[in-house]
């Protein structure tokens, strides 16, 4: 922790500063630049009080030098972390693709939809039972019964189930049904959600944010895993920006940044990031390319009458063809599918 | 609505789209272009599928050409929504100034803090018992217990209580307990807590989500109108840009804007959108310049030792002055304080 | 200046880094932390190459503690720089409006416009004679004839003219004719054009870029002043966010923000931020009641037949109203119109 | 074009927008939907005057249906078009990369570069002569005497040489003697710069601006094309975003969205966009998988000791070793290198 003073601050000041850190539990070193003067904290900081101090008579500013997430850190953890996904394990040097429709809407579908992706070599089917639009007018998912579709579908063909809970209502209802329980864009602050999550032991997918830095979302992972849950894989699914051609602005340089901060699996989800089913396949590769754990991919066996988010679902004879070319891209970036 | 067919398209989709359309219940207009040739809708769109239709071959685009949202809308409702908050009202010719610490600490604290601003004419308390923090090794807040803290406060000096709901675990207890129910940032798309707080009796303030557009804010006061309680007070309380001096961007011209989009009382909060306890007198000004229903300020009796966001909030002298200069605003444009 | 080194550097690293520091003429203080060694400096360290240090082994990052800024920055400068538009004077306690149509489109038009602003209160004329425009196929201004055109209007009336520059062509025929030279947001950070306009003895109006930050801001600034010209006047026209109602998001906090960093007056532009002619009243008022040294006005004598923007611009009839609302804003923040 | 009256519209206001429609040369369709009467334009809308029509009473707004943009439209042009750089072609199967310093430092690190960058297969040398720094008291590139040292190490290797120009006054020198001239990100709409590149015979490299639309990237090379210079490549460097780990937000989904709606070829900028050399390759690699025809890298002989960013400058070896890594990756989206 570094803080600056102000130009002109008193010696009184500087003093109260130094207690103040000191309080905090660690040494302080002052150093007296040309116009500027700056206190480092030796030792362990985290007991000091960052806010209060920069609130202080005298205080310019303060600096954190450390990152603020510590169980979804790198640093104390060199090591990628390896998450189960049913018979699959997101990390390693094998990538996960997990597929499936925007929504459920009917055990045909489903079902329909599992076999194609499995067969395409999918390591566990995506699906949305509860819904969340931005329109209360919108269908808003099968809920309860999608769940039960789901599972069926699950039974029938040994696909670990991946899909998004939107409530603590569900959670529990979630840990017992569900392989991987996926938290949305728009959830991804919803702290009271993470914590109840944190107690669970299934695997959580943590999208980001529309408009979260990877130090937030990183952040929120560590909420999850600070209650006890460590198996987290992360998913970007694009920000928001100024540009509007695409739904979101899908952000790859974020995959080899979040994989140089944290050990956990990273995974890219080229349809809601882009909203366009034609730039699905190029995305797709360059996000192997740039170095992710896998993939969230919507496949919908009729897009055009799907219930919802049709536009960016791909068929399954599309997500057939870009299998075989992840394949040679895993091989080009040293790994395997 | 009106649907843009692309260039080249054949005589049997342009039938395609157009019964597409007819399915939907309207009459469609056909204008053939030099480049363009586009479908218009006669009649109530509103069970036309556009998302189906932009997924029709030979469509290059669909257009929506009315607003989502339709309770909140000014178009059906042209007077100026009023919403009760214990004797004050929201939406009229008064601004209605609602402060108090980010933060309840104590049963001396939110009551110090209730009497001061209560003195200066504030209508309502505000006190935060759950709250959302980025970091889960930061203060949580009191949480029940606060909520009894706020209560004991509003006993005493008659002000109504304004606090922020994080789980739909809470919509019982909070209906019960308090007289606003705030719905921060984080949460302004958890749409489940929205269903939920439209079955409420209670007037919802729900806050601008980081990076949400003027329409998804609008269309997220409609999740809770639609469900039958259209007491929403919405406020602005900035937006997430590239800018990093101010801890958001505060959005004024948004004031006037949804003015003219809804009836619904708005209001600004010049804390949280700044950060910075020094901006917050410029900026409360300029938000009733800009023609918000009111104003929702941090004031902490003591910000050096607050428990969480210190650095915005104001003191009670300095609301005080804040009160003055804020009386004069209103006058200058045809309000009271 | 901070240096933080990474964990498990070697000490033949830290010395490394502490003799290129001691390099650039300071002293340097090292603070062992438990995760973290910072380095200090100590002295002036604008010698220091901090983007070599930032390379060196072991160096995990290195933090500015000071503003890049000297000349703008009101550390060096504590007194309001006062910057005269001919008879006018702007950052005094006066504000001073410039009004004026987007375009200048004729003889008549032009004086039309500038008697009645000039009437109504203005200190200077706007209009625009070389517009940029985003389609090459656009009105792209009367260019020469145009400031020839605003010369007789000076002629006839007296008000100073302000008006864009867009190309390093054009400095020394705007030297000689007009009163001040306008760098409009898209040419913010156009250098060469800032040096050359830093050998001018013109005052400059600078707009902020459309994405630019407040210290880039400031730094374009400086790059006029380190040329020896310290007559600039900044202008907030609003920034590119995700939010598409208005045309730009004004970002009034970046008032207070710029006029406690620096020295120099700031102007608000309330149309081109808006884009909307009915936003500008509430705009203009909030703008002053933010701290703003003046504004800056698109006013047409006929606005639906503009050949440019009419679409953000008032009639001088709403102008005159606007300045009455003006006058009284003033007052209450202590200024004077 | 599609104009939406608002609610309430009188027939004379519609007759005066029909009338002055037809005024533009178009038949116009009027359709009455049950909230929304829209009129389309039937035949060659680009002589109606938009702006005009949409201040017109009872109009609530008015649509573009077709792109601004003509002659860099694919509609227009269903081919690639193919733009020579020396002896090498860009936007046909064989990928151009681009390579060189971000700043020439002097006759024998260029010519170093340069050997290196050609034995490893770059088609042109990058190198910049006139930086644009955002201080002024950076180092502001050699100027003139860069480009002879450019000229020199062309003659030495035969290899193109590409670099930016900031100012108008310096096309006439550029045109003489440099092969492609590139407009910086900041220079992106300097129109009055583009407008005489469109008058010379040189290809020109036009960078997206740090927060332009895609659309706005396109009206800046019609603006060049417009002059009759068709040459022009475009380069993704990455936007400006909320996110400041890297530098910018390489936009990578912004190339299939050019190459469909455009002809001219793309290459993508992972040096500047990134802002840091370790991510160069994933980013590179990523940006071939997306579509791009090419890349424009940062390679520095001695990147610790550079001049300028050596922060995202990658060494000669590591060029190399991409460089093998890009030819697979060529082979597998069926392109050569």
């Amino acid at each position: 922790m570094v803080v600056v003073m102000k130009r002109g601050f008193t010696a009184q000041e500087l003093d109260g500063v130094k207690q103040q850190m000191e309080a905090g539990g660690v040494k302080v070193m002052v150093s007296h630049g040309q116009d500027t003067t700056i206190l480092g904290a030796e030792g362990n900081a985290a007991a000091v009080d960052m806010e209060k101090i920069s609130l202080m008579p005298g205080v310019e500013r303060i600096m954190r030098v450390t990152e603020p997430y510590k169980k979804a850190n790198r640093k104390y953890h060199p090591d990628n972390s390896l998450v189960p996904v049913g018979n699959a394990v997101l990390g390693g040097k094998k990538l996960g693709i997990i597929a499936g429709p925007c929504s459920v809407e009917s055990h045909e579908q489903i079902l329909e939809v599992a076999r194609s992706v499995q067969s395409s070599g999918a390591c566990a089917l995506r699906g949305g039972a509860y819904k969340p639009r931005s329109s209360p007018y919108s269908f808003q998912g099968l809920e309860k019964e999608g769940i039960h579709m789901l599972q069926e579908a699950r039974e029938k063909t040994g696909l670990p189930i991946v899909t998004e809970i939107m409530s603590t209502d569900n959670v529990e209802m979630f840990e017992m049904c569900v392989d991987v329980i996926q938290v949305g864009a728009r959830n991804m602050q919803n702290f009271d959600l993470l914590k109840q999550l944190g107690k669970t032991s299934k695997p959580i997918l943590l999208k980001r944010g529309m408009s979260s830095t990877i130090e937030e979302w990183l952040m929120s992972a560590e909420y999850i895993m600070a209650g006890g849950n460590e198996n987290v894989i992360l998913c970007e699914r694009g920000i928001r920006t100024f540009e509007t051609f695409t739904r979101n602005t899908l952000d790859l340089s974020a995959i080899p940044a979040v994989k140089s901060l944290s050990h956990l699996p990273v995974l890219v989800d080229p349809s809601h990031s882009t909203g366009r089913a034609w730039m699905v396949e190029s995305m797709a590769i360059a996000a192997i390319a740039a170095g992710a754990d896998g993939l969230l991919i919507e496949v919908h066996n009729d897009p055009p009458n799907a219930l919802c988010d049709g536009a960016q679902s791909i068929t399954p004879d599309q997500f057939q063809a870009l299998m075989e070319k992840l394949k040679a891209m895993a091989a080009l970036v040293g790994r395997e599918l």
